[in-house]
C-alpha cells in the first residue's frame, strides 16, 4: 500500500479515464523536467531530493528543541507565509487542540505561538502580554531578515527578551533560521551570537517545512521529526515510476481544470487538518496562480462547513471540484452509548464509534456532491501520525511541481507577491 | 457618519457608477419586498426588525451568563452552523486571542469552547479531557435537537456532567437554546428541568446571532451585549431610505457578479476578524448559493495571507473581487522604536505606530490588486467594539437579503444542506 493513496473514481462521471490517460505524455515530460532539473525554476528544487537538513544541523535542531522545552513555557515563532504555515500545519495535525492552553496552565510541554505573520498591533500586544511574565524563547524565521511583518515583530520580542534576561541571556533564547551567509538576519545573528539554522538557497518558503524552518518548531511541539522525514522519504521512494498515485492526482486536477473547473476545494473531516489546508492553499495558489492561470485553492473543514458552505457547494454555480482527505484510522474514537429516554432519536447509533459515523458522513457527502455536479477526488492516509503527515506533505509538493509544469508556469517563483510590498514601501516612504 | 461606511471607488475602473445606478429600481423593489414582507421566504424575517429577544428573556440570558461566569471555568457551546458561527465571530473579534488560555490557567474569566460542530471523535475527546477536572457548564443550541453533530456531542457532555454533579446538579449547568415549544431538545429540557432560551420561529440559523443563540455565549465571554444590539439598531435606523451604504454594497457586488466575477473575497487586516469572515461565508453562501447561482464566498486574513494567497490574487485567473473590512481606530497600538544597529533597515519607521504601517499595507494592497484586475470594495467601521460589530452584523444581514432578492433566489432557505444528511442517514441505517 502506498503511504498516500489516491482515488479518482468520484470524478469519473465528469472526466473519463481517457481524459486522464491522455495526459500520460505530459506527465512524463513534467517528470523528466523535475528529475533532470531542466524545467523553469530548476534552481529551487532542493526539496525534491530528501533529506533537506544535514545530519550535523539536524542534531543541532533537536538539541535546540530540547533546550527550549526545558527552559521555556512558550516558544514564539516569528515568520510569515512559508516561514510558519508548514510548522503550524504539522503541529495542529498532530497535537491536542488544547496543547497550548495546557502548556500555558503549567500542565507540561512548551506552547508554540505564532507571531510576525500580520501587522496587527492588537494581536502582537496580546502575545507580548502573554509572554512577559513567562519564560520564553523566540525562533525568528526569515531568509532576508527584512520582510516587514516578521522584522517589525522581532524588534518587540528582542527588546522584551533583553529587558528580561539581559543582552547575553536574550541571545541564548533567540534562534534564527535564515540564509547560510547573507542578509540582515544572518548579520544580526552573528553579531549578537544567536544560534542559526539554514534555509537552503534552493528551497522556496512554501517547500521548506522539512528544513529547519519547520523542523525546529515541530520538534519543540514534541512531534517525532524522524518519523515525519521518514514519511516524506517513503513517498519519494514510491514515485520513481510515473504510474503513481501522486502523479494521478496531478493529472486528475489538470483534467478537471481543462474541463472548465475554476476552484479546487480541499476538504477534511478532522478539525486538526485545518492548517494543512492553509499550507496547501499557499503551496498550490502561489505555485500555480500566475500568468492569468491556475485553480483557485479554497478549503473547507467538514462536516462543520457543510452547515455553512454546504448549500453553495451543493446548489451554487458549478465552479468547483472537491479533493477530500481521508484518515483511515482515527487517532481516538468514542463509542455512542444507548440512552434510556432517546429524546434525540440517536439510539440507532448505539454501540457505534463516532469515527464510523464520521466516515458515513464523508461517503454521503461525496455522493451528494457528485449528484450535485461536483467531481470528487479522494486522498487517503492511514492515520494522523508523523509518518503519514510527512508522506502527505511530500505527496502534495511533488504533485504541485508536476501540475505546475503541466499548466505551463514556473511553479517555483512568486513575482506577484512583490506588488503590494512595492506600494506599501512607497506609501511608508521607505528609503530606496 | 454611518455606523458602517461603504466605499466603491476601488471598483470604479471595472463597473462604472452607471452600472450601479441602473440597479436603483431593482434595489427599490427588493427593499419593498423586505419591508412589506412580500418576498420569498417572508416567514423568516424576524431578524429584520430588531430587537430579537424580549426584555424578560434578555434578562434571563444575562442572569444565566452571570451564573456561568461565577460557577464555571469553561462554557462548552454545543452547536453547528448558525448555532455557533455568530457567537464565535463576535467573541473572537472582541476578546483577547488568549482569553481562553488565560481563563484555563486560572487568570480569570470563563473559557468559551465550541464543540458539536463536527463528528470528529479526536476533537471531542480533547474537549472532554479538558473539562473533566474543571467546573463547566453546557449551552446546547439546536432548533430540533436531532441534528447529528450537536446531538451526538451533547450525549457525551450530559453524561459527564451527570457523573460529576449528579442528575440534578447537571440540570443546573445545562442551558438549552431551542424551539419555544416543539422538538426533541425542548422536550428533554422540560423533562430534565434545564433552563431554556428561544430560537424564534422566524429567524434562520445564519441570522440568529442577536437572538439568545449568540447572546448567551457572547455575554459569558464578557462582551457588552447591550452595545452589540444597540449597534445593530443604529444600523437598522440608517437604512430607512434606499440611498444608504448597505444597499450600495448590495448593488456593487451585484454589478460585479453581473460583470462576470465568480468569487467574492472578504479580507481583513485584524486577525480577530477571521471568524467574522467565516460567519459571513455562511450568511452569503447559504443565502445565495442555489439554483446554480451566487458568488462563491471566500476569505483571507491580510497581510498574513498575502504571503500565501497573494500571488494568486495578484496574477491568477481574474475570477474575483475583493471586499476589505477597515477598522479605523485600532483597539491597541505599538510604537516602533529606533534601533541602534538597524540591521533590518526598519529605522525609517521609528516613531510610527504599527497600525499606521498596517493601514499603508491595506492601501498598497488595494492599489496593487486593482492594478492586477481585482476590483476593490471597502467597508469601514470605527473601531473593534461591540457597538461597531453589532452594526456590521446588521449591515451584512440586510445587504444579504437585498442581494439575494436581486439575484432572484429565496435568501432564507437552504434546501441543499439536506442532501448529504439524507445519504448519511441511509448509510447509517437510520430508522425512517
Amino acid at each position: 500500500m502506498a503511504i498516500v493513496e489516491f482515488d479518482m473514481s468520484g470524478a469519473a462521471a465528469f472526466v473519463g479515464k481517457d481524459a486522464v490517460e491522455s495526459l500520460k505524455q505530459e506527465i512524463a515530460e513534467a517528470s523528466v523536467k523535475l528529475k533532470e532539473k531542466t524545467g523553469e525554476g530548476n534552481d529551487f528544487l532542493g526539496w525534491y531530493d530528501l533529506p533537506l537538513c544535514g545530519d550535523e544541523e539536524y542534531k543541532r535542531v533537536l538539541a535546540a528543541a530540547e533546550k527550549i522545552r526545558s527552559d521555556s513555557e512558550v516558544l514564539v515563532v516569528v515568520g510569515i507565509g512559508g516561514s510558519y504555515l508548514g510548522a503550524r500545519a504539522v503541529i495542529e495535525a498532530l497535537t491536542d487542540p488544547f496543547a497550548n492552553a495546557n502548556a500555558l496552565s503549567g500542565k507540561g510541554g512548551t506552547a508554540v505561538i505564532f507571531a510576525g505573520n500580520s501587522i496587527s498591533p492588537v494581536y502582537l500586544k496580546s502575545v507580548l502580554d502573554l509572554v512577559k511574565d513567562r519564560d520564553f524563547s523566540v525562533n525568528v524565521i526569515s531568509k532576508s531578515g527584512t520582510t516587514t511583518e516578521p522584522a517589525v515583530t522581532f524588534r518587540f520580542f528582542k527588546e522584551l527578551l533583553e529587558k528580561k534576561y539581559g543582552r547575553e541571556g536574550a541571545a541564548k533564547r533567540i534562534y534564527a533560521t535564515t540564509d547560510k551567509a547573507r542578509g540582515a538576519l544572518k548579520k544580526m545573528a552573528d553579531a549578537e551570537g544567536y544560534e542559526t539554522f539554514v534555509i537552503p538557497d534552493d528551497v522556496g518558503g512554501r517547500f521548506s517545512v522539512l528544513t529547519p524552518v519547520g523542523l525546529l518548531p515541530i520538534a519543540v511541539a514534541g512531534i517525532d521529526t524522524d518519523a515525519l522525514v521518514e514519511g516524506a522519504k517513503t513517498a519519494f521512494g514510491e514515485y520513481e515510476s510515473i504510474d503513481n498515485d501522486c502523479y494521478a492526482y496531478a493529472a486528475s486536477r489538470t483534467a478537471l481544470l481543462r474541463s472548465g473547473k475554476k476552484v479546487e476545494l480541499l476538504v477534511n473531516y478532522e478539525p486538526g487538518l485545518h492548517y494543512m489546508t492553509e499550507w496547501w492553499k499557499q503551496l498550490y495558489g502561489e505555485s500555480e496562480g500566475k500568468d492569468g492561470k491556475g485553480l483557485f485553492p479554497a478549503g473547507c473543514d467538514f462536516t462543520t462547513d457543510l452547515h455553512s458552505m454546504g448549500q453553495y457547494i451543493q446548489d451554487g454555480v458549478r465552479l468547483m471540484f472537491e479533493t477530500a482527505i481521508e484518515v483511515r484510522e482515527p487517532a481516538a474514537d468514542l463509542i455512542i452509548e444507548p440512552d434510556e429516554d432517546n429524546y434525540d432519536g440517536l439510539n440507532y447509533l448505539a454501540g457505534r464509534g463516532m469515527d464510523y459515523v464520521n466516515k458515513q458522513a464523508a461517503k454521503g457527502t461525496a455522493m451528494a456532491h457528485i449528484d450535485g455536479g461536483v467531481p470528487n477526488l479522494k486522498i487517503s492516509i492511514e492515520r494522523l501520525d508523523a509518518k503519514s503527515i510527512g508522506g502527505l506533505i511530500y505527496f502534495f509538493e511533488r504533485a504541485c511541481a508536476i501540475s505546475g509544469y503541466m499548466l505551463g508556469v514556473n511553479p517555483f517563483n512568486q513575482p506577484g507577491v512583490e506588488a503590494y510590498k512595492k506600494n506599501m514601501f512607497r506609501l511608508l516612504g521607505k528609503p530606496v
